[in-house]
């Protein structure tokens, strides 16, 4: 997992986009209890939706509370009907302590829908509101994954997978004693767009898995010390330049009980990545990497020898290539896929034959595919989100694969996502933006209608909120745009002189300021400004959405030209009448720790104060696929890793720095924290410390009110020093 | 290891009492640097008389520098004679970079006396100049005991015992190929004056040893944080109600190559302690304490079988009998022996013949034996130290074994320790006293004539410096004498308000103010009082020299009459008129951590800052020996546990409190430490951290000068808060 992935998790609950709650219209300020998600109050000033919108098909469908309602029928009519609830589920399954909970809707008509209970998964015919097959989850599993026929249930139990079948006989389908390895589970530590270890093939009858070997990677000590005396609970952790765990893939027949392997060959010290069952079942596409991540190469599998038939094509780069996204075949034909690539130097799309012949690029320009959406049903247009025509936005668009011809569906500015009817004539389209909390709107394509479908409520409607303003500044390039997003308390008066507190991350995959409600500020920014701080928050060269170049420009060399590019942020803010340049501060966490450490360093006069949260301190204690990518190995970049260390520098630090660690950390390992205090104290400089016990790189739940008390406080005890 | 005799080693170094450098006479602030042991100034500061005095037989010897004189014949006359040079020994050995670099002699007139290298040992005839016997220290091999003869090296590698005769082959005495089978090392945790698990029968032919199996014992998963990546540094942890290791005694002949085990017997779970051989070697002698710590037998095994030849008595009490001294054989007598005990409420000499008959108690009153110094040649007189006729002090005395009669030897009031010559006419008094930074004096017992052989020069002379007083308040008891001592800046004026620092250690075995240099105040003390504090020390019931019932006060309850008393400070602290009673902060290391956190959690209003190192939160958390003997199993006294454990009141920190701990801690874990900080954040309360990676209970060397500026930048944080 990589740094800004757990950070995003945060991020999403952070500003969680629905609501309805009525508030009482007292002006107020709001409590860390009531902006922070795991507050008590939370819940009570987050947006919410609280309804559910699918497609079945081309039924529009809307799970609320218990019920399940049809809202538009396949031919467009609007008739809310109810279909089924979740008790007549619960009550045919008739369960112990297991209610149903969830349903999923197939894209297909009159497909079988999935649901899930507290501890099981089955399949059911929702309008006959009958259930057609269901699983309890077996003691100590993970990982389940439901077969498309909805027969098995694959899902691992420690180190090994297994099958369960619609009698409840479990099949082992590997059996590996040495916990060291690991089958049906994700690898290369869900980097290069891996999620999971397990993948069906289209008709249900095969199953494809990772099987990884870690038994050379080291184990990182990390320690339970909850138990009644603290207890080992050591993870593999392979470190930037050293051993890392060797992935095979299997391919094990429900039918014969049989498995076989790819020979995915040697290198054994390679990525295997963005798995795809051809649409027919009789092959498998991987994208093979090298740990050297400067060469792709795209290779077709015959499933049932496990031979390698064809490698596609290649992709190199110089500095790294970065493929997150497997094959996707155009709807009904077995012949034609969907590549993403970012070649060009932005993220797009190109449809090749499934020789490898690339027959066409499809999207072009200094813009980017963010996600892919679907096909219509004809498979002639392809929908898709992206950047166009701002990279804080994202629009809905679809292709037209014939003409190549674009589409753009959403015109109102904000951050869309999308779910397409069977037929592709429908979009239900989610967004948020600035100033809006959430709202579900229907999308007819043709007709370009747009319908309303439920909209959230503004939780601080009626209260003297902070107001957020976003802007441009030029990066240290002086070429350049930066987005920034600014918070000003409420009464804020041009007159006086506020203090600032800089929130960062800084690093690749993430972007902070964009057309979200409030542009993306959450609830600490909130509580900040409310205490009379303006915020201040810019994502630098490094970040994502922006193109290659923007992205790469911190290759080998992470923590420079970030830096710079803050400075430039820094120097606006001090330009300003209204800011009180001597009382600024610094927060970040993860890849954001890293950063503000990095700027109290490299800027002594800057900042009274900084807290960084699960920081890298040295990109050597830092994992091989993430870190590798961005730097070389440390044989490799020996400079690079010494200049972009936090330990070197140690003697500059003269502002007050809060480190924050999970000492269960198993991202961004305590080593980082506690190599850092150590060459502070050899440098004789002071840094201060906060640990989460129990915790991992994120302090989630009601602790993470404390942990925003524990940050503000710090603030507060010493930015007027 | 006791909190207290790791404190202890502190607490040496940082008053250790000799000195002779001249100091440069201008007005100065001391640095901490400078105050600290560790600091790159310290050893300018610290008193030190660089000659070491030792008894060879009768006569007096001193080495300086790189040479051996005798000063005294044993005739007593005096003629300063050098006698050798460590170089000539050293040119001897003619090794590669082994330079000797300690003598030492016996006490019988013409044996041979012992030298050390860098990594060796061996014995010479130090009249002649002549090395007779040299062992290198074998690779990776520790705990080295060299047999009375000097035939014969003993010594431990990982877990086993091994022996090296003269001519360098190496014999292992025992061969355990588990781990957790451990011989030849100390045992029980160093609880019981345990400091070492091998013993050297008189004549050197055999040889007595612990083994300890541990592979019960929960391990305690320490991590060392400096390599390349974190390794774990497991080590076996017995905590109090848990499973504890079971201890043997085994007899190795040197001669046969066989080893015998003593019958200790069942059950298992005992604590064997005192080791000692009779004069002849026949018999060993052996405290059996039952885990219950309630009765002590003392038992004689005879050493060519095994078996038990008499339990010679026992000692019981309600509460705990803490046996700490192996029996002594009256010289030249090997029926008659020495036993201290606790048994009428003050620690006193009994005299045993060797069938367990008590012949007489030597000592007796309100007052302790606390050092044992050995007898004159005629075995008629046995030379103690006691804190007759004062608490604070310590002084020379011997009993004569006939007529009972007791004679103190040293009459200025201070800290004395002896050396004994051989016919115990003379002694070798090192002292130092509250004005006193150090003195050496020969006295001649019979003449009572004393003459000065040397003497430390005041570091601080010329400075001013803070003042340090000492006083007596009555414990919360009304009854009982509590000495407290108090340092005052050096410019201190009685019409002004002070911040105030306590300093607290409370526990067990500790005594915190007496009559050594500037009565025990030590570097950080005046640091303080150089930046404005009052300092405040006070030895509340519980700690040592008191007699047992002001120890075991506490018993079943730590914490609770401590805090009392040391509120009776407090309460004086408030009355005086210089306090400013709303600027005060305490500060305290291992139970002085338990005592600091506890303060504030009892009376959340009297202190702005708590700064507690290595800190007891819970004595669950704390090991089996030590924490059953004051508190029983937390079977047995689950209340006297929940009352005595922090993590229950960490809802009551309103204090700014600052924990500080060594990662590798393995005496005080860092769980302790870490189950406060879970409690705290789940009670909304907010502790501060620091940590020191890759230290353990105490922070050594130039660390430790950070060290205390953290503690001390912490208090100038808060306390004007």
């Amino acid at each position: 997992m990589i740094p800004y992935r757990s950070f995003l998790i945060t991020l999403l609950i952070a500003s969680s986009t629905f609501i309805t709650m009525l508030v009482a219209q007292e002006k107020k300020i709001f409590s860390l209890e009531e902006l922070i998600p795991g507050g008590k109050e939370y819940a009570r000033f987050a947006p919410h939706i609280p309804a559910s919108y699918q497609w079945y098909g081309n039924r529009l469908m809307v799970t609320q509370n218990d019920s399940v309602w049809e809202l538009v029928s396949p031919a467009g009519r609007c008739k809310k009907k109810r279909w089924l609830t979740f008790s007549n589920l619960t009550a045919e399954l008739a369960l112990e302590k297991q209610k149903v909970s969830r349903i999923s809707f197939p894209n297909e008509e009159g497909g079988v829908a999935i649901f899930t209970t507290g501890n099981g998964i089955g399949t059911c015919d929702p309008k006959r509101k009958k259930v057609l097959s269901f699983f309890s989850y077996p003691e100590e599993s993970a990982n389940h994954t439901l077969s498309p026929s909805g027969h098995h249930l694959a899902y691992t139990r420690a180190n090994n997978l297994f099958l369960l079948d619609s009698e409840g006989r479990e099949q082992a389908v590997t059996n590996e004693r040495d916990r060291g390895i690991v089958s049906g589970q994700s690898v290369h530590r869900n980097e290069f767009g891996i999620m999971g270890g397990i993948f069906w093939s289209p008709n249900g009858s095969r199953i494809a898995f990772y099987r990884m070997d870690e038994r050379m990677v080291s184990n990182y000590p990390l320690v339970d010390a909850s138990a009644r005396v603290a207890e080992p609970n050591p993870e593999r952790y392979p470190m930037a330049g050293m051993a890392s765990h060797e992935v095979t893939i299997g391919i094990h027949d429900t039918v014969n009980g049989r498995t076989i392997w790819l020979a995915t060959g040697e290198p054994a010290a390679q990525y295997l990545t963005n798995i795809a069952w051809g649409p027919d079942g009789k092959s498998l596409y991987v994208a093979h990497l090298n740990r050297g991540q400067d060469t792709m190469q795209l290779v077709r599998y015959n499933s049932e020898t496990g031979k390698k038939e064809l490698t596609l094509f290649r992709e190199t780069h110089p500095k790294y290539v970065e493929p997150e996204n497997p094959v996707l075949f155009v709807k009904g034909d077995n012949n034609r896929f969907i590549w993403q690539s970012e070649r060009n130097g932005y993220n797009h799309l190109y449809l090749y034959d499934s020789e490898g012949t690339l027959l066409k690029q499809l999207t072009d320009g200094s813009w980017e595919v963010t996600e892919v959406i679907g096909f219509d049903e004809a498979g002639e247009n392809l929908f898709f989100l992206s950047t166009l025509p701002s990279p804080i936005d994202r629009h809905i668009c679809s292709v037209n694969l014939r003409n190549g011809r674009i589409t753009q569906h959403t015109t109102l500015p904000g951050m869309h996502s999308a779910f397409l009817s069977a037929s592709g004539r429908y979009l239900i389209d989610r967004y948020t933006s600035a100033n809006n909390p959430g709202r579900i709107d229907l999308i007819d394509t043709q007709t370009r209608r747009i319908t309303q479908l439920a909209a959230a409520n503004d939780p601080y409607s009626g209260h003297p909120m902070p107001s957020v303003k976003i802007g441009i500044l030029k990066a240290a390039d002086g070429v350049t745009d930066l987005w920034y997003r600014m918070v000003k308390p409420a009464d804020f008066d041009p007159a006086k002189r506020y203090p600032v507190a800089v929130y960062v991350y800084g690093g690749p995959h993430s972007q902070m300021v964009n057309n979200r409600w409030r542009y993306g500020s959450g609830g600490w920014e909130t509580h900040m400004a409310q205490k009379g701080y303006i915020v201040f928050v810019m994502d630098n060269r490094g970040t994502a959405y922006r193109g290659l170049s923007f992205e790469q420009a911190t290759h080998r060399q992470l923590g420079t030209i970030e830096a710079e590019d803050q400075m430039k942020g820094v120097e606006y803010l001090r330009s300003l009448p209204f800011v009180d340049s001597g009382r600024m501060g610094i927060h970040g966490w993860s890849y954001g720790g890293f950063m503000t450490i990095n700027m109290l360093l490299r800027y002594p006069d800057i900042f009274k104060v900084g807290v960084a949260g699960g920081p890298v301190v040295d990109w050597k204690y830092y994992e091989v696929m993430y870190g590798e990518r961005y730097m070389d190995t440390p044989q490799e970049n020996p400079d690079g890793y010494a200049q972009s260390s936090l330990l070197n520098r140690a003697n500059h630090l003269e502002s007050r720095l809060l480190m924050i660690h999970g000492d269960e950390d198993p991202t961004v390992v305590m080593q980082h924290t506690l190599q850092f205090l150590k060459a502070s104290i050899k440098a004789g400089t002071h840094p201060d410390l906060f640990i989460y016990p129990g915790h991992g790189h994120n302090m989630m739940g009601p602790d993470r009110v404390h942990l925003h008390e524990h940050i503000t406080r710090y603030f507060e005890d010493f930015i007027d020093r």
